[in-house]
């Protein structure tokens, strides 16, 4: 069959496009480029990121803003969800990526989805020019609480460092940074009706995202939107806390720790 | 190309086989059959399983007995690491699919895994044609607990009534039960140890299992060897869970738990 | 701390709320059915299913509509998405829980979602009294196909023998059999305009698993609606496909096969 | 219940051990860095991997290599075992994680495992002082494949450049390089046999991998006992094929393919 294909006899449909890699040549390649001239350039892992997912080779601000995304997003403690699944079936003996796996599953609306979520509502508010008095409120005619804002201990006077630091390097390397600065007079507006309304470290991912997006000038409008609609960020948050989860998997089987049974006293078992 | 095919004049290799459905025709059949067949013929659950992993049509004694251990296995409370996980999974919201799995991945050496490990061992003692004595002691000096040996509440004198139905079933319906007598005889010797090394559900299935395959006469010493090896067992447990693990989201769902996350008292925090 | 609880010197509130099964007492029971009373009374796969996700006992006539459903969809060949994955991963040489799950993780809106459309819309259609006209015309409007009507092969002239079959086995022990009945109904309009729009499989379970659960009035509407809306019928197919998957695992690594890649030239590389 | 635990009237033994991270104070700690110093001091991604999987700041140049690791298996290309799974499932419409998920569970063994058993087999030789010789015939004895070794269309005299990079970096900035080293002289011995025995990218990464382990001196013998034991280069292996993975995700989303059914032709139907 392949030599009558080669020989031009017959014609055959493929079945499956891709585009982000090919490995058919001597070197795979990302997006067009061999994976020796990103080793050789000094490229880092936002870069091969940066072919992978957009295609494109984003300016240097971009991909390290990225990276520290990661570095933020990669763990956030044993208790949380993802985490805590991948910790029960790390002790259930199984394999690592049995493991990771178990704990990526619960990443989704209510873990982790916080990011993705900010970057949609605080970018549809600023392009249809709403004041923050009136996306807030509206949001709160809806019942949704605003993602992005609200921190269980920070408050307007003790701002977490985090978001101070992602806000100094977008600040200092962005060529703008109007979504970002949009979220803060919104928290101007939500810290005057709670004092622990601040800006959380979702919210300033979410809106200087939409700042790189937009500010790079590598990205049509209609690209943006796609990127937005998929769920990139999401993405961000899955590669990063990945880190974390195989980080508590060979945790639990360096400790040696037997089978968990969740304690029947916990459990309040009704009709 | 498929007109090039069919006229004969190329000839494509295909990559892939398969020996067990055929969906090519008007209906699909399994392992031959058709499924309006089985339908009519009033089949039940255990003969399509027979159909479709042993290839063959068991006797309704045999998918009778798949049946009943679908029904032991379905669900053992919301504490086990399976339940566990699936429990969390949807309380981050997160679809059936996602929960499902979640809980799946946590079935292994440790949790779920006896069975197997039970058919295994017991059908090397006996065909080695070890005594209880020297099957017990040969394991306690590898350091391995004989599987399906042991409960946690259960006593000589207070059987496990499963364990008393299946051997009832067994006795009644099989053909030969030699595995499964062999294991009380081994039980016999271990209740002379300790009063709560009894044979417990998982040394009865796994052990009946045994019986199923060499008494039935339809499968030959090698296809035996294989199945064991393959590990036919532990689909029946990871099947059966499967119905429990499904009603756990359902009921999650139901209750609309919030997200899970594991209090911070109970981690020990250490390096 | 036990003591201390049990003394009542303190509370401990529970984490978790579970109402399906229970495993502290002697033996594990299913929706408060010890599972020795299961195995005794003769119950089969489909009464199990019932206690742990219906919290009831069905009649016979539903849990075997239930396990007719299984075994109707319990394998569709190895080409479908999830058979597919399942072979891959069994080729990697994955265990028997990772090829599972791999292949479950497929099943969504566009593999085995057709089940829980055809019952929603067709209850959303009945329920608000809709010719079938209006309802087929409705959905042309909003550009979705209606789930459960359409096959590849089969005629008005040649029906599917499965849904035949279903069809008699609910008119033969349903009490009701009317959402199936509007179906037929909405299928004699669509033969009309075209001969290939027959009533599947799909729409078959989907319809009459509403007939089953307003029938059988063992159901509130609000519970009927609250099962609609979680999905049962997505379970049902999970489950049901479960089964396959195992046995194309089986399937493969009875067949030794190696590694799976796909070939190159079936792949368009484009930008 | 609290209360009474903090005053000191009970004691309340915990369920669970975690020893990575921290997520009790103001801001998170990985292995006791808080993340805002992360960000500050400018580490990188591999940085964080270090403190999370190693509980140590490992040096910049191990974390340096350790990024360029995770770039060189970032991916490669769609016909791969773990993309081939995530296209499958990202055209079956499911969610980012189910497609990154269902592509994972095919990484083991045959996919992807070459790297942590180059690891193992040749530190295994080296430290037992096997000449090349006898290291590569008694593989042979075995029948195994010397893993690391050989490619499929790289020659002894037209080497894999990404290996040459691999080796110059390691060589101008690890303190020692002896197992690697070791693997050149093996790679001499099997160029003698056949002319594509070269060593490939996986035998350069697990051989680099133990140099930079035991060069480093911030391991003891147990403890890279134990690395190898748990398999940390799988863990490496997975986390950079996942940019690979959801890149696969985010291309099919973008160029909104259908759902995937293998081509009947494609498979020999048989018993
Ligand atoms: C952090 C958080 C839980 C704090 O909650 P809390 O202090 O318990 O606040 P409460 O729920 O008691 O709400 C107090 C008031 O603040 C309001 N509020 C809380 N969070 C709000 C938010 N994000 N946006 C707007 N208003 C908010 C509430 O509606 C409530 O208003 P009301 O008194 O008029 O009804 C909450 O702000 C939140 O969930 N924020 C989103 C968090 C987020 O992005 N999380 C990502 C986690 S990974
Ligand atoms: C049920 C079980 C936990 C009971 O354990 P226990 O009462 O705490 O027993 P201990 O661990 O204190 O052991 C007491 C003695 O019985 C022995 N013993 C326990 N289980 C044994 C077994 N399965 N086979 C042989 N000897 C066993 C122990 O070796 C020990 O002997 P020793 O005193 O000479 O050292 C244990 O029997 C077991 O794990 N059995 C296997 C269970 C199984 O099949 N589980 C499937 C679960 S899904
Ligand atoms: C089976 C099926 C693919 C047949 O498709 P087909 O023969 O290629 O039909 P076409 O796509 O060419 O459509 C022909 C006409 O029938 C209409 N049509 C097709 N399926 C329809 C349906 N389910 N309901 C209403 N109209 C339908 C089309 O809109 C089209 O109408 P038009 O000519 O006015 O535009 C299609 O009917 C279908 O997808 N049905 C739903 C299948 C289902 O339940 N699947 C479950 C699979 S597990
Ligand atoms: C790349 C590879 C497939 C080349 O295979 P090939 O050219 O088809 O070689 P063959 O299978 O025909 O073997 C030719 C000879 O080389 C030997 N050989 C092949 N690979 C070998 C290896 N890795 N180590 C030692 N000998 C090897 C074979 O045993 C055979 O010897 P023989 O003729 O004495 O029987 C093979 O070398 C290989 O699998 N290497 C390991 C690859 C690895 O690390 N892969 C990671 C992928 S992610």
């Amino acid at each position: 069959l392949n030599s009558a294909i080669k020989s031009g006899k017959v014609r055959a449909p493929t079945h499956i496009i891709s585009t982000i890699s090919d490995d058919r040549g001597e070197e795979p390649c990302y997006a067009g480029v061999p994976m020796s001239t990103i080793v050789e350039k000094g490229m880092g892992v936002g870069d091969v990121i940066s072919l992978l997912w957009f295609k494109r080779s984003l300016p240097r601000y971009c991909t390290q803003f990225i990276e520290i995304c990661i570095m933020l997003c990669a763990d956030h403690g044993p208790c949380v969800s993802g985490a805590h699944n991948t910790i029960v079936t790390a002790r259930a003996g199984k394999d690592l990526v049995s493991c990771l796996v178990s704990g990526l599953l619960t990443i989704g609306p209510r873990f982790g989805g916080a990011v993705d979520d900010a970057a949609r509502y605080f970018k549809d508010a600023y392009d249809r020019n709403l004041t923050p008095y009136e996306f807030v409120e509206s949001m709160k005619k809806k019942g949704i609480r605003v993602p992005g804002i609200g921190h269980r201990i920070k408050r307007g006077d003790n701002r977490d460092k985090r978001v101070e630091l992602l806000q100094l390097f977008a600040r200092t390397n962005f060529p703008s940074t109007k979504y970002m600065e949009y979220a803060v007079e919104v928290e101007t507006y939500t810290l005057s009706k709670s004092n622990n309304l601040v800006m959380n470290v979702d919210g300033a991912i979410g809106t200087l995202f939409m700042d790189l997006l937009s500010g790079s000038g590598m990205f049509s409008k209609q690209e943006i939107d796609e990127i937005v609609n998929i769920g990139y960020l999401n993405g961000l948050f899955v590669l990063a806390r990945s880190i974390g989860l195989i980080g508590h998997t060979f945790d639990q089987k360096r400790l040696k720790q037997p089978l968990y049974r969740h304690p029947w006293e916990d459990v309040l078992y009704t009709k």
